[in-house]
């Protein structure tokens, strides 16, 4: 018996749609005030990355919980916010502002406070070229590398970039970055947050050097979050936090009991002996995984890692490797735990939504699926 | 120079909205004849699948061609092409018909000649038992297994299913397999496409047997295609054919002058040296590849195979190897070509359509993408 299994027979007792992402919500709620409670305790604000849920709702949640804002990826996530009445939003990307950004980047710009990353000369002229009349009211906050080796300027550089992009009229407002080099344990993560606070604290010297006024000291990742406050550091960006997955239960960053997501999945086949097909592949789940490690697992109990393996995906069949003796009568519905849940949400157009103790559901909007520009 | 340049300058000189998939109508076109024309020569139907593309105007062309009806993976992407008024689906797939099918079924079954796959008698029974009044208007294809070991029963039990579904009230009309098996030489392919017809005759003499007329037996999969016609085989399914892409060149079953999709992507940051980042991650292409063959690759001239790799991928983010002294400014569109095309499409809600010669370009609905059940 998995904690899953009375929203799942809810679910099939009511004929629902399969295959469906499902949020438990009593566990989501807890996820939300933990990560609130940890960033309070230690003086830091939460701005969590909504490119995990893409829900209006789950984000008004983490504003009622104390967020003092929201992160997105991409202008289009931002936008589905701001309509949605969010007044406080961080494209925490290099964006490079062509097609039709310029004018949605000013409409939103004079919606809500809006802060843009930058980790190079060329894309803050082109921002503030871009802006026109708008570009004092750009926050700009200046990516730096902290080791990951994604994007992201030499620390000591942010200030000669916050001095270009105050000259051309936006406003600098502080720095950003992602300790993605953290790895797979938590020595290496913490390690990255060593690094992470090292880097910053050397661009706030930068920025200072440079005469600007530094309000905010970013730092990001649901994996890292135990381990960034401290130092400069003003601000948390993580995401997946909120629902949780098998990667982040791998390592140690969530609990088993904490992940509150699943996909509510049927077998179809059970032709070959030791396998069951399900109605999920990499149109719902992603290639999240590799064959090592699977790309998802059943729920059985609550130790998450232990279930049946889907060892393999095409488009829209699961391999599901099912243990001596075992097996899964064609029409079962089962709980699938994703390896990476971000790819999950970004697949359905909407979320199925209930509590632990299977008493309703209902659904709720993917709104920014999709949003890739 | 790469062919995509001209496609790639327009696009830019019109500041489209980047990333976008964009497809080389001619490129594609002459892969449609291509496919119509192999599978003329050879005396069988062609029923191209339409999760590749989930494109209306491209089933449309595809029947232009010749082909005698699509094949669909979901209820939900026979629905869109139904409602577009396509009048012949295979749905393709060990559907298991609860929540919202039966009746959705049932209308399309009313609307259009409507086949479906079935592998066992609990899905046959509760097909039958879901359609009512409409079960004499399903055509019941039974899927076998040829080795691939996913779904599809011995073909030796063919007929008993057959006979089971006939006696419910189905109308039984032949079978299909899918040679998954494949792998990644031509000659393991052709091996493959040989234990197909083996088993498909089998199949054959297991539904005559039972007094079932036979009027399909249908054969699978674009790198297949070359090896499955003869013996029994009156269908082949083949989908990614329509745009290619690099795994298919990569098998032999598609030259690098055929592939006719690439995603026009945009350099975000060049901070490191050696590296560009592009503005297109894993909810664009999806994480299809391995740090082995990387994650796609950028287009420089017409040996697809020798461009730039995406090594990494994060969710909006694409880690670019750049050559030796090689380099890109931020700023710079490029053309990504996907190892799997499949996904590319379904991450996204439009196709950007253009002839090589760049003269002009238009854009086409993704009418089915995210069509999961």
């Amino acid at each position: 018996m998995s904690r899953f299994d009375g929203v799942l027979a809810m679910l099939r007792r009511d004929d629902v749609d399969l295959p469906t992402p499902v949020v438990l919500l009593d566990v989501m709620e807890r996820n939300i005030s933990r990560m609130q409670e940890f960033a309070a305790s230690h003086g830091v604000d939460l701005r969590p990355h909504v490119k995990t849920h893409k829900c209006v709702e789950i984000g008004r949640m983490q504003l009622d919980a104390g967020a003092v804002g929201i992160t997105a990826g991409t202008v289009g996530e931002a936008e589905v916010f701001a309509d949605a009445g969010f007044q406080d939003i961080f494209i925490a990307y290099p964006l490079w502002v062509a097609g039709s950004k310029p004018a949605r980047i000013r409409r939103l710009a004079e919606t809500v406070r809006l802060r843009i990353g930058a980790d190079g000369p060329e894309a803050i002229q082109r921002l503030a070229s871009a802006m026109e009349d708008a570009v004092g009211l750009i926050e700009l906050v200046i990516e730096i590398d902290c080791g990951a080796g994604r994007s992201g300027t030499r620390p000591e550089e942010a200030g000669a970039l916050a001095a270009l992009a105050r000259s051309r009229g936006l406003r600098p407002v502080g720095v950003y970055t992602y300790p993605g080099q953290g790895g797979s344990d938590r020595a290496a993560r913490a390690r990255a947050a060593d690094d992470q606070r090292v880097a910053l604290t050397a661009a706030v010297r930068s920025l200072v050097s440079a005469g600007i006024t530094v309000e905010v000291v970013s730092a990001g990742s649901t994996p890292t979050a135990a381990y960034s406050p401290g130092g400069p550091v003003t601000e948390l960006r993580p995401g997946e936090y909120v629902f949780g997955d098998l990667d982040n239960v791998r390592l140690g960053a969530c609990e088993p009991d904490e992940v509150a997501l699943f996909v509510a999945s049927t077998v179809v086949s059970d032709q070959v002996h030791g396998q069951a097909i399900l109605d999920v592949g990499t149109k719902a789940l992603g290639r999240e995984g590799d064959p090592r490690k699977g790309y998802g697992r059943v729920a059985v109990d609550e130790a998450v890692l232990d279930g049946p393996e889907l060892f393999r995906l095409n488009e829209y069949h699961g391999y599901l490797r099912m243990p001596t003796g075992g097996g899964l009568p064609v029409g079962q519905a089962v709980a699938v735990l994703p390896n990476h849940v971000c790819p999950v949400v970004n697949s359905f157009d909407e979320l199925v939504v209930a509590r632990t103790d299977a008493t309703e559901w209902w659904t709720w909007q993917v709104a920014a699926r999709g949003r890739l520009r």
